[in-house]
């Protein structure tokens, strides 16, 4: 499957790939769009033009496109790959070129749709036993209903950002083991999380489940997301009704969401569980082989150093496990909700997805290469995730790009 | 202050109060009301008819009026007094008063607006001791954090519903004490939380705090709020991330949104806070004095009973205090959003505002008048809450009707 344009054979973004976005050239208004090599293409354009016959990518939002379900999903992914075809009519339409498809560099990316509500999930189990080793020694690491329900609570959607944005090192309240109050001040544990998430796409009625047979039929994409956390912030807040200021200063996802479609060609077994989960979470779906990378850069580096290399296998709920989960209440989910898998490590120390784990709770800082130690992002930190599917035969690639943001100092 | 329409002396509905909401009326479009008595006033046809010189009520939903700020809210709730008085020229205009002003019974409610993001706060002092003592005893009954901080958590904005509608009740995962392993079916422990919430006016920008001095701004009117609550999937899932599938099948709004101007004269000094809360939480803000009520009526009673008197003012924590926590890390706040008290429990043991608290853990059932007994809420039971001042005088009322709701069988 060949483009007339020119894609790079590392590119994330082949013709494998056809993820959706929204962007921005200019002060026009926003647009939906595709990525193909280092292009973006505009598809609203395209069918104002004819070219595609559709009619969906008119807004500035995918919300309404992610309401169509999976069939239409897998047509529009299927006509923007012909249009894009070394033999298409659009290679010597220059007309039509010049008004739909832009140098990436000439866009700026916006968030991919509105976003009701957002859910964290907590579903890597060397994350949560590290973190329960970290806080509770190793006998109960694991809390008992960890193993039987994918642990998950709500998030803010209001402060989810696109990459690319920077945010303020927040402001909270902490107390110290051996302070005998708390104080307010900068927080001095910025940490990253590293996680992938999911876009729901028609969704549920209240009162109406979502069985976990059909959960597949809902979910519209992936993303790469930065759960931004203050570690400080979070210890001394999140007993008994869990993280709330800690996380939600801000939420990084990347700008293109990959389709399941794209993604079919890495779909692996989903991982063993032991003990079997009740009825409602089986079969347990599906499992993906994408490799993730996170790079820290401080603002005296001249490139970013990789830190952490995991993998979405580490996790150990598949998404139609915690969507099932999700809506077994009756809790409905509407197009354009995210749901995020919670930090992904694996059980290699170098696979760790925060600085929490990889610097183990402050006590194995993290070298730079320019000397500087690390067990925390400091003010002026760059933080870089990103993920990337290849194709065994190493003839393409399906990629997420990137999600990236910097810490700045509070005002 | 008299209107030409007719009031009844203990209305909630005053001329004192003029709430915001949003209804329809048979298959016409939404449209933004107030409530007058037993009237509901179409406010869009009177800008229509150019009775209101104001352009903020032509929409669906009250987003975009909450954004404009205080000095417009008052502005418009000063209009529309004048308009609904005795001497208004709109008395004698039978034609638009046709076109603008139904029986309450004409007109089904709907949510007042768009609502973005949904938090919840545990601010009394009451609820959250009664709770540790159920679950933690005497000794450790108030967590340490809980007298520095208003303790909030992210809730679900999918599943906020406007009185009325009746909720299915959730399937999940439970586990007894005595089991060994968890189970999956229909929650046997369905409980209420009394709660009042208050919708947010402009907002903030990302990384941008609300400072406490100028929380009122942003703080648009009341209203009252059930937050369902499944007790056994709660203590299941609860540790370590929050309530999740436990509150997230329903929560209930009352219709009518009534703004601050409307219950300046119930305003009362906020709770003395000891420890001193730390700076950026002062000055505290403002208490209120409002009577909140809880009945409950089975599929076979042929009235409601009350069993529950509390009050507003039980609450530890200000919306003052609440909303500057919230955004003290930059956390952004938009026009709509809504954040709910948590449960309002008083002292005295019928001011309890949960069935958890006032059936004491299943060790205390409550009878009905029928001589029913119970510890929780059963199929078919309707809760209603409602919420009111009154005026010193005796003269007037400013209310919130009520939110009521049933709990159905599973499908």
């Amino acid at each position: 499957m060949k483009s007339f344009l020119n894609i790079d054979a590392h590119s994330h973004f082949s013709m494998h790939n056809i993820p959706f976005g929204v962007f921005r050239r200019g002060d026009k208004p926003p647009a939906i769009g595709t990525r193909i090599g280092e292009y973006v293409v505009d598809l609203g354009a395209l069918e104002a033009a004819g070219v595609l016959k559709s009619r969906h990518f008119a807004g500035e939002s995918l919300n309404r496109f992610m309401a169509t379900g999976r069939g239409t999903w897998r047509e529009a992914r299927g006509a923007i790959q012909r249009v894009l075809s070394e033999d298409s009519p659009l290679r010597d339409d220059t007309k039509i070129r010049d008004a739909a498809v832009f140098p990436v560099g000439d866009v700026r990316m916006l968030l991919p749709c509105h976003i009701g509500d957002y859910t964290d999930f907590y579903s890597s189990r060397d994350h949560a036993t590290n973190v329960g080793i970290m806080f509770r020694g190793k006998e109960n690491a694991l809390m008992p209903n960890w193993l039987h329900l994918p642990v998950g609570y709500h998030g803010r959607s209001s402060s989810i950002v696109v990459s690319g944005t920077d945010l303020r090192r927040p402001r909270g309240q902490t107390k110290t083991d051996d302070a005998t109050a708390p104080a307010f001040g900068p927080s001095r544990m910025v940490d990253f999380e590293l996680e992938t998430g999911f876009f729901i796409g028609p969704g549920n009625e209240l009162g109406q489940p979502i069985p976990i047979s059909r959960a597949s039929e809902h979910i519209f994409g992936m993303v790469l997301v930065n759960d931004w956390s203050a570690r400080d912030i979070q210890k001394w807040e999140y007993v008994p009704l869990g993280p709330f200021l800690a996380k939600n200063f801000g939420t990084s996802i990347s700008p293109w969401i990959v389709t399941m479609d794209a993604l079919e060609p890495f779909r692996i077994d989903p991982p063993s569980q032991d003990p079997q989960p009740l009825d409602y979470l089986l079969p347990a779906g599906a499992a993906y082989d994408i490799s993730l990378e996170v790079s820290i850069q401080s603002a005296d580096m001249a490139n970013p150093h990789v830190i952490c290399r995991s993998n979405v296998r580490n996790l150990y709920w598949t998404m139609q496990q915690q969507l099932a989960h999700h809506t077994c209440n009756g809790c409905n989910v509407r197009p354009g909700d995210l749901l995020a898998s919670g930090t992904i490590s694996g059980q290699r120390e170098d696979s760790f997805g925060s600085m929490l784990e990889l610097a183990w709770n402050r006590t194995k800082p993290i070298t730079l290469p320019n000397g500087q130690q690390r067990v925390s992002i400091q003010d002026g930190d760059r933080v870089t995730m990103s993920g990337c599917c290849e194709d065994k035969s190493g003839e393409y690639r399906v990629g997420f790009g990137e999600v990236t943001g910097r810490i700045l100092p509070v005002l």
